[in-house]
This record gives structure tokens, sequence and C-alpha cells, in this order.
């Protein structure tokens, strides 16, 4: 099985390294990821840059590793069109450093990547260690990693299938399981830092709160406040399909004006 | 009544200031917009780089507008945490030059600035022209987006509402009305172009070509295809919740391991 792994902290994250370790056990692994931090980058792409792709000897002589200048998503178009030959079978994106449960997965890169895949018919998971602290023991990836990329291949859906795992941040003998959830609904609010610069200018620095909107027991927020590895099933089709029906009612516009 | 619009082509676009022109009839207009082109960086944020802020008179005295040198998503944050003293009502994004059809929707920086908004509980519109010619006339926007506005306003779902809207490129005699549709799911298959800097370095330039792979006569591409203006319902709960049930069943996972 060929797989590709990218992530959004950079190519010399210690989250990416240890999904190396976990994926090698699965099958042949290139590596495709950024040559510095690009958090919170969605599914950004660089159109008016050129992209740069370097060989690095990271993850031992048999890892085919490759630092890239772009985003995530660019990433993973690179490894598609210019690492592989032909298509990879699985895209692991992360191990994340910090929480992209709840609307963190719009905002996430690690997920950006793992949705780009998706759309390309590969299957992907997004992993993601709610502890922001880099330096991490990852004990709980290393633990439960495995067993949900083992279940995710047997996941028989439409090729098109993308999952979004969170790891808790507690001692690996306190975790519940794993719990299968809905995404959370709820809000970043934000609260820019004015700051000055040396010849008067303003300039503002993006700092945000959490806030909980979303009280439901069935999404990934709960579970992992619950001592739960929350997995999410994600989707690229963001219709509201359930709005259709009433705006082809209530709203008479399906006719030529004028 | 007060309206935020932002973009992704920049404030100095001629969409942008086509949207204003449109905007005013309705209510008090601000502006926030980035201050170069930021397409498809779908819904990223700075979280690196401080943001600036920059006061114009771009579009008549009446209208408050700021320059960014952010993302759209930035502005929109920008806008509601430093611009304005309470949320705006409803929030118009665009117009963008070129199609935010199909899985555009998941690259668009102006469908970003749309979402943002709406994560907020504004009510949001993302407008698009399929014509990528920034000198186009616009006729059929200027046409539409009235009608299309005012239907929205009377829209009585949740306040978490967002519409993807895109005008065909074509004569205004020619439109056919306006059409509910789903979004059509399709791919950007990338064709990287391999350069050489003079220095012997190989870099690349992302390309690509849009791949229909969607046959359905209810997608926003089949629409605009048939003359019609497209208006797609945004969500951005990402869940595949048709496979909660299925992942429930076959995945016996929600045990404790070990």
């Amino acid at each position: 099985m060929k797989i590709l792994i990218s992530n959004d902290d950079s190519i010399y994250s210690n989250g990416i390294k240890c999904l190396v370790e976990i994926a090698k056990k699965f099958g042949d692994v290139i590596v495709v990821a950024p040559n510095k931090p690009q958090s919170a980058k969605g599914h950004s792409i660089s159109l008016t840059e050129p992209l740069r792709l370097k060989r690095k000897e990271l993850f031992g002589p048999d890892v085919e590793a490759y630092a890239c200048s772009g985003t995530p998503v660019d990433c993973v178009k690179l490894a598609l069109d210019i690492v592989y030959d032909e298509l990879p079978d699985l895209c692991l994106s992360g191990i994340n450093h910090g929480s992209n449960a709840s609307v963190n997965v719009i905002y996430s890169g690690t997920m950006g990547a793992a949705m780009e895949a998706t759309m390309h018919g590969i299957p992907a998971i997004g992993f993601s260690d709610v502890n922001y602290d880099e330096k991490g023991d990852l004990a709980v990836c290393k633990m439960y990693a495995p067993i949900i990329i083992e279940q995710f291949l047997k996941f028989e859906k439409t090729k098109h299938r993308l999952i979004n795992v969170n790891f808790p941040s507690i001692d690996v003998e306190e975790v519940m399981g794993i719990k299968i959830c809905r995404q959370s609904m709820d809000v970043w609010k934000e609260k820019f830092v004015e700051r000055e610069d040396p010849h008067g200018g303003k300039y503002y620095w993006l700092t945000g709160q959490f806030q909980s909107q979303d009280l439901g027991a069935d999404t990934d927020v709960h579970a992992i406040k619950n001592g739960y590895v929350s997995v999410v099933p994600v989707k690229y089709d963001l219709t509201a399909h359930e709005d259709i029906a009433y705006l082809n009612k209530e709203w008479n516009i399906n006719e030529k004006v004028g």
C-alpha cells in the first residue's frame, strides 16, 4: 500500500515523525510536507507564487521525503502530480499539535491536506492531538492511531471517504475508547491585540477565544472532554441540502426577469 | 441595515465596486477587503503575521472602507472586532471574478469571507461572476444580485444562513432565471509547470484543469451552463451525517483498548 503523509506544522514537527513511524507498518510511505509552519491555512493554495520541493532525509533511508514551500494543500497537489506516478492508496495528515475538533476543521491546514486527497478519490485521515505542546509524548496517538487506520481501511463507503480524528490530552490509561461523532458547531470570538510600530502605524495580532455553543452529547468536543478519541466522518459537499426544498418553495425566482 | 462587504480579488477590483453600488440601496455599507489579490486563500487566517488596516476613499464619502493586509477571513474578523461596535446585519462578499461553483467553493477566499460571517451568526452571500475577465461589464450581476439579496433577507432559516451565487457569462437578455442548486462534485486535476531558476534550482507553477465528474441536472455547474444564475445554500457543518450510523455499526471501537 502506498501512503502519502502531509501536515501543517511542517516536516520538522514531532507529530509528523510519530505518524510516519505508525504508517510504516501499513505500507510504503512518502512524505510531502511544508518547510515551515502552515497552521490555519485551511484549503489555501498558491496561485501566484512558485513552489519549491526539496528532498530531505528525515525519516530514515526507506522514507522518501520532501519539504515544500507551499501550503498543506499545495503539498498534496505536488505529491499527486510530481512525486507519485500513480495515485497513492491512502493519505494521512498530521499528527497536528492542537485540536481540529469543532469548527477548527474549517481553518485547519491538516484537514485541508486530507480533504484535498479525498477530492482526488484517495481515502484520507486527519489526525490531531488536542495538546498544543509540540513536545508532548503522543502516547495516546501511538496507541489509537493504528487501530483507527485498520478500521478505516475496512470502511466500505464511496472512495471519497475522510475522517477527522482528535486525541484527548490525557494519560493513555485514562482514555475511554473511540467515539464516532458529529462536528460540534461552536465559534472562535476574535480579540485582536493592537500595537504601534516605531513609526506610529497601528497593527493587529489575531487572538481569539473558543466559545462553546453546541451542547450536544454527540459532538467531537463532548467526546474529547469525556476522555474519548473522537472520529468525525467528513465530506466536502458544503450544500445545505435541507434548505433546497424550502428555497424552491419560498423563493419565486425560477423564472426569467424582465 | 448595516452591511459588511469583503472579497478576495482586493479592494481595488471591479467586482467589489459593483457590489458596493448594489448594496448601498439596502443599507449602510462598510468595506473591509484585502489590499492585494487573495484568490484561492480558502478559510486561511494569519496567525503569525501582524495585520494592517488602512482607511481608503474608494467608494465615495458615504462608504467607510479599509484595505487590509490579510486574507479575506482576516478581513471579516477585523471588521467584526475592530471596525464595528456591534455586529452587522448582513455580509456580502464579491463580486468575484471567476466561478465559485462546484468544488471551487472550498478553495474560494470570497466564500471563506462569507462563511466566516455566517459562523458569527451574520447572514451572508458570496457572489461570483463566472467570467474571469476583470473588465467584464457585470450586467447580469447588476440585474440579478438585488433580486437575490431581497429574497435572501426574507429567508427565515436559522441565523446561520449562507448562499453561494454564481452568475453565468452571457448577455443579460439570455439569462434564463435563477435556480436553486446543489454544489456540483467535480475535481481540479493539477498540472504543475516545471521551471528552472538561473541557479539551476527547480520550481513549480500550479496550473490545473477542471474535470466534470458530476452529471446531475440539479447542480450549480449544470444551471450556469444552461443560462441560469445558480444559488446554492451552504453550511459549515462538514460532518458526513449519513456515515455516522454505518461507522457506529461496523466499527467495534466504542470501547476502551487494553
